[in-house]
């Protein structure tokens, strides 16, 4: 198996963007990652990774309609899709073309557009995630699914919805000095504790917006990057996924990411490492809860101690475990087809060491953990150099 | 890269399957690939190939609800998506991932639903795959497209609408020997001639039906095929795909797949092989014009003759190059994302020489071409064993 690099990253804002289009978009994020490689010959595949554009733009094929509008038009093309997972498998799927050695350069970029349609529309289309035969057709809204677990482990450990509001103040602060973030904006403990809410116990604060962008990545086989790029190369250590029940009533334990803890305990096996060799771990709080629990199965906290991580200041940039270090799902925004590729490009600049007021002293080792549905499918990856 | 081989093939029968449910039709084609290939552990991974699933089912993220419903909880799973070429895609990137050593079996399960909803529903769904913002926007159907491109090529070369009747006549001939086949009915010139039209000049005949059905396939690397199973391993020689334009106003040639080409010539270059060695080929024909223009972009005929294989009995199965053995899109049916599964595993059964009445004689080096959107994204695979 060939190892694989990242040379180039980019990404767009995050935000409400009604005048840009899907293709334009994902034209510019990957312009962006190519500029930032330095490469001007189109690389041989695309892969895409996007969940909406089907039912929110009339557009499935979406590989082939960005292939076409950057002017690559010939190359291979291909969308990959698992929910909010789409990113991380879109990567995956990249990293293994060029580790087969059947492809050299690929380019993955994912993009999502979900605020030009009626707020109606696009939770139904959140709602696909789930199981649409057992769950959605209930009514219950993913915001809906994600509250019951919340409730159920404040309920199960004694927790309580304060213990929660770290997490929302980490990722807005990060947030606060990333360009391309949606929410520049200080949040406390107090405007935590007095945001609407949306599903009890899950508040505004506790969950990520509705909002567009596009995030690209430039891969190539480690041997060829030094010739192809001025940029250092980041290397993918590990790449793993892992599923679970679609359906959440369906979960052998309804407080355990299973689908996490394989995916991690994979990757962590993959690449050598323990917990206590990542400095830098984008993971996908989506909701503060996912946040909590994903701490837990990936093997930093206890079952049911998620929360103290966050109280104690350990998810901060100068913590024991930076999480959201650009803002996460919750301060940059979560685009969701986007979302994958905009962790692991953050990734890459804190193992740059280019992640500005931001940077994590000293990150070689980077992971970024990219979950569908309700931890339906989780892919993680670790990159880093040794 | 690892050599990999095809130790499984599985099919559910087409049609109108108002009883049967995504997963239930998946979860058969599955259970009668591992079957097949006389597995009981469950594969790595699950590949999924679907393009309808978010619009006409409320359900992405459909490889976890398969992998959940058929009991491989745990597992790693990704929908690939690259409209009609979903399947051949879905298979290319399975290769890949058994092809770098990152897993060893691999399941690829194709399958869509059509016939649950309304048709002005599936209509807007099948309309995805064209340009949405440039196409579909003005209201031209798919089978729109493809009538203006066969419009073109009967002016351009000067071809009459019977000379694509024998497609259909080979088609429907072969389908009634399929037990999967949709449209297990004779069909004569005649009945071509007077078969209502759909968007002149492209009949009813012509075009391949909205259905249902799904097809699996089992891959492992090939030097671990002996151990598994009992069947005599499939060799996959060549995986390659090419994207062209997404809206066809912006073709070089109309009249050129230049995708199918470029994707044909790739595949030969990897197998060593030249259209002569090709004993079966399992094309596209989505529509009938569709057949004659991969004819003559795979070199089996020269620009504007692809319809004289087809008048000269060429196509048949015992002609030079038998095409849709089984029925292909119009006779055994066209299950969007399921098509690029079917095609495979029809060249499977002809190399192991089990495709009973349709068997084509000495068939050892089968090609299966996928065709997304009206010559958008072209997948080809070459299978078979020397």
């Amino acid at each position: 198996m060939r190892q694989v690099a990242v040379i180039g990253v980019g990404q767009t804002e995050i935000g409400e963007l009604w005048d840009r289009s899907l293709r334009s978009l994902a034209g510019d994020a990957l312009q962006n990652a190519m500029q930032d490689a330095g490469l001007e010959n189109a690389p041989d595949a695309l892969f895409v990774s996007n969940m909406m554009a089907s039912m929110l733009s009339n557009q499935t094929h979406l590989a082939t309609v960005i292939t076409d509008y950057v002017g690559w038009r010939g190359i291979e093309a291909t969308t990959v899709e698992a929910a909010c997972a789409s990113g991380g498998m879109a990567f995956q799927a990249a990293v293994r073309a060029i580790a087969s050695g059947a492809i050299d350069v690929a380019a993955v970029c994912g993009v999502e557009k979900m605020t030009d349609s009626l707020p109606n529309l696009t939770f139904k289309a959140l709602a696909t995630a789930a199981d649409a035969d057992y769950e959605s057709v209930h009514g219950v809204t993913f915001v809906g699914l994600n509250a019951m677990i919340m409730r159920r482990y404040m309920h199960e450990y004694g927790v309580t919805r304060e213990a929660f509001a770290p997490f929302a103040v980490n990722s807005h602060g990060n947030a606060m000095n990333n360009p391309n973030a949606m929410f520049k904006m200080k949040v406390s403990e107090q405007s935590y504790a007095h945001a609407p809410m949306i599903a009890d116990p899950i508040n505004r604060l506790d969950s990520a917006p509705i909002c567009d962008g596009a995030a690209a990545i430039i891969l190539c086989p480690l041997e060829m990057a030094a010739d192809l790029s001025a940029n250092a190369p980041i290397q993918v250590l590990a790449s793993a996924a892992a599923t679970d029940t679609i359906a959440i009533g369906d979960r052998r334990d309804l407080l355990s990411l299973d689908a996490a803890k394989a995916s991690t305990q994979r990757a962590y096996a993959q690449a050598k490492l323990s917990p206590s060799d990542i400095d830098v771990f984008e993971l996908h709080d989506a909701f503060s809860i996912i946040a909590a629990l994903s701490l837990e199965a990936a093997g930093f906290a206890a079952d049911g101690h998620g929360c103290d991580l966050a109280l104690n200041g350990d998810i901060t940039l100068g913590g024991r475990i930076p999480v959201s270090t650009m803002g996460g799902l919750k301060g940059r925004g979560h685009p969701i087809g986007a979302t994958g590729i905009y962790e692991l490009g953050d990734v890459v600049m804190q193992l740059r060491g280019a992640a500005g007021k931001n940077q994590v002293s000293g990150a070689t080792i980077g992971m970024a953990q990219n979950i569908g549905g309700a931890g339906s499918t989780v892919v993680t990856h670790i990159l880093g150099n040794r």
